[in-house]
């Protein structure tokens, strides 16, 4: 897809779709340069566009808005926290769209703000292969209690996974109690999700008896909850099975640190069969842990994870985007790789270089 | 264990133990300062007390034997790996140390030179938890043909991994053809010894129906082989059952890039029974991955790999030893903990003042 075709399927920005917002609102806030101050009160009174704004400034990669977008979370900050983030991954094929659909539309009928994010490092190059085409999601996004923004682009996880996380503390101030983020089961954007979510689901689909074969690693432990979609008609019965089959395999791993068994439940985003299951298990999860206090233990431990993974980033871009280091590690590379250096020895030489 | 216990009964320097060295061989690399070409000289001989002393500068800290280890791992490295590097994992209790012994023993009978060493993080604390106690290894530290050295100590686990992987070349420089390297099935110490190793074992013992709980995270998926130990007496029956449970666990898992089948076999280290089928098993994985080329592919990798751990360790090591920055880290942790700026804000902070 084109980019100019996704950022009119957005819908974000587009009053046709936003029914909540009255015209002198979305007046207001498509002048050129809202200040800091209209965007953090345009966001605590729970107004989309400000919203989408803010996020169009995270996203930037110019100091001016970088430094706007930090004026605007640390004003936002004091009315995050207050939600439910639940991370979405399954291969592509799994219905994660259409599950996403039917879940929205069953949270929003119980009441809940419910804002769909994504981590994909990939969509910059695919032009948002996830939450990009927005038709799959048709009537969540003319929802007016519910917020759909597609993935951040960026040359690298770690910088999506940033602004996506910023996103989530926005959203939150913006009333939303109900954040899911949906990524793609590939690599290591599972990781990041995984560390920004309090809940973390994987939808499977029932198959042959290999169907626990594409499973990445790590990612079914990551799991509190596995549901296999499609579970409607023929795939009725398969399904079971492969319930019968995940809940076995489950037991391999070692217990969880928040006390929680990871649950095995079946679904259909066609006929909604289900999908109040998928809520109640997560609602039973945030019984327990906010009971044993792991809930908010998780997200301070989570908070400091992003301080120092950013940190460590940086100290790594700064030293592998310096151009005589450039040079040097080519050099060095290839002496490593024909034995005529130890890979210590050249860490060594590069290093002495940077810091002199 | 006292550390000067564990010097004394460390058996590299002790003449009485090594029955290879002549007596002026002793004396020759006793003297208090070598130099490099001395050593370089003594372990392309084959001489253990050169190679023990060259060690022994590798694991020093100090700038001038760090430069000097330098010079002689550049001298050793075209004469290194031709070896096969295998790593040897399990917890407490699987019987690692009667389990070398048994196997160690077995590979110098078919004519091996073998080197024992081992990656344990916690050695600087506990004075040696493994290859601490040599009078397990009776029969194998007696062995000419074997060479054993306890774990290096350090700090970090980056330090200890990057000591044993220059020794690694040291010991193939001085003729050793078959390197195990042990390890403890704890935290991130078998994910370092599976980076610097062609084949991995994982010991596991025969129990009661959850034989698997226990096993940590990712280590099953990271094993070339799982080898069922204390497969005797009442035992036998039992060690059956769990290789079908094991085999069936690794179906779970995806194909391997090397293009081979972890392969589940039982043994016991007293009677010997089985230790022979190891063997068989790494020299077929072996054939394999060199017939594909695997082999080599891998061992590029992995000396890229330690070129980048090395440098990426080293910059957060310059960053979080600063003395400014520890103090400003530690309030921005409590601010960050008290939701009064995001962690990436305050990453900014700490990151702006470290490069000014």
């Amino acid at each position: 897809m084109h980019p100019s075709a996704l950022h009119e399927k957005d819908g974000i920005e587009q009053p046709e779709i936003i029914s909540s917002a009255s015209v002198s609102q979305i007046q207001q806030f498509r002048r050129k340069q809202p200040s800091a101050q209209q965007l953090i009160d345009g966001i605590l009174k729970g107004n989309k566009i400000a919203l989408s704004r803010a996020i169009t400034l995270v996203e930037s990669t110019s100091p001016a808005h970088l430094e706007k977008a930090n004026e605007v979370i640390k004003a936002c900050l004091p009315h995050a926290n207050q939600s439910v983030r639940v991370g979405i991954t399954g291969v592509p094929g799994v219905g994660k769209s259409t599950f996403i659909e039917a879940f929205g539309k069953y949270l929003t009928s119980l009441g809940k703000k419910v804002a769909v994010l994504a981590v994909d490092p990939s969509s910059s190059l695919s032009h948002g292969s996830i939450l990009g085409d927005k038709t799959r999601m048709e009537e969540l996004v003319k929802d007016e209690n519910a917020y759909i923004r597609p993935s951040a682009s960026g040359e690298s996880l770690g910088g999506v996974a940033r602004k996506t996380r910023e996103t989530i503390i926005l959203c939150e101030a913006c009333g939303f109690d109900t954040i899911l983020i949906e990524t793609v089961g590939v690599g290591q954007s599972e990781t990041a999700v995984h560390s920004m979510v309090d809940f973390f689901l994987l939808l499977n689909l029932a198959g042959a008896g290999d169907e626990l074969q594409g499973i990445k690693r790590g990612i079914m432990e990551m799991a509190d909850a596995i549901v296999i979609n499609k579970a409607d008609g023929d795939n009725i019965k398969r399904a079971r099975l492969a319930k019968t089959e995940y809940n076995r395999a489950l037991h391999l791993f070692p217990m969880k640190n928040s006390g929680w068994s990871p649950k095995v439940t079946t679904c259909s985003a066609l006929t909604n069969e289900g999908i109040a299951d998928v809520w109640d298990t997560i609602t039973d999860y945030f019984q327990l842990t906010q009971d044993n206090d792991y809930f908010s233990k998780k997200r301070r431990e989570q908070n400091q994870y992003w301080l120092l993974e950013t940190i460590n980033e940086q100290l790594k871009r700064n030293f592998y985007n310096h151009p005589d280091i450039q040079i040097l590690l080519d050099e060095n590379k290839k002496a490593v790789q024909n034995n005529e250096i130890s890979p210590f020895a050249a860490a060594q030489l590069l290093l002495e270089k940077y810091f002199k």
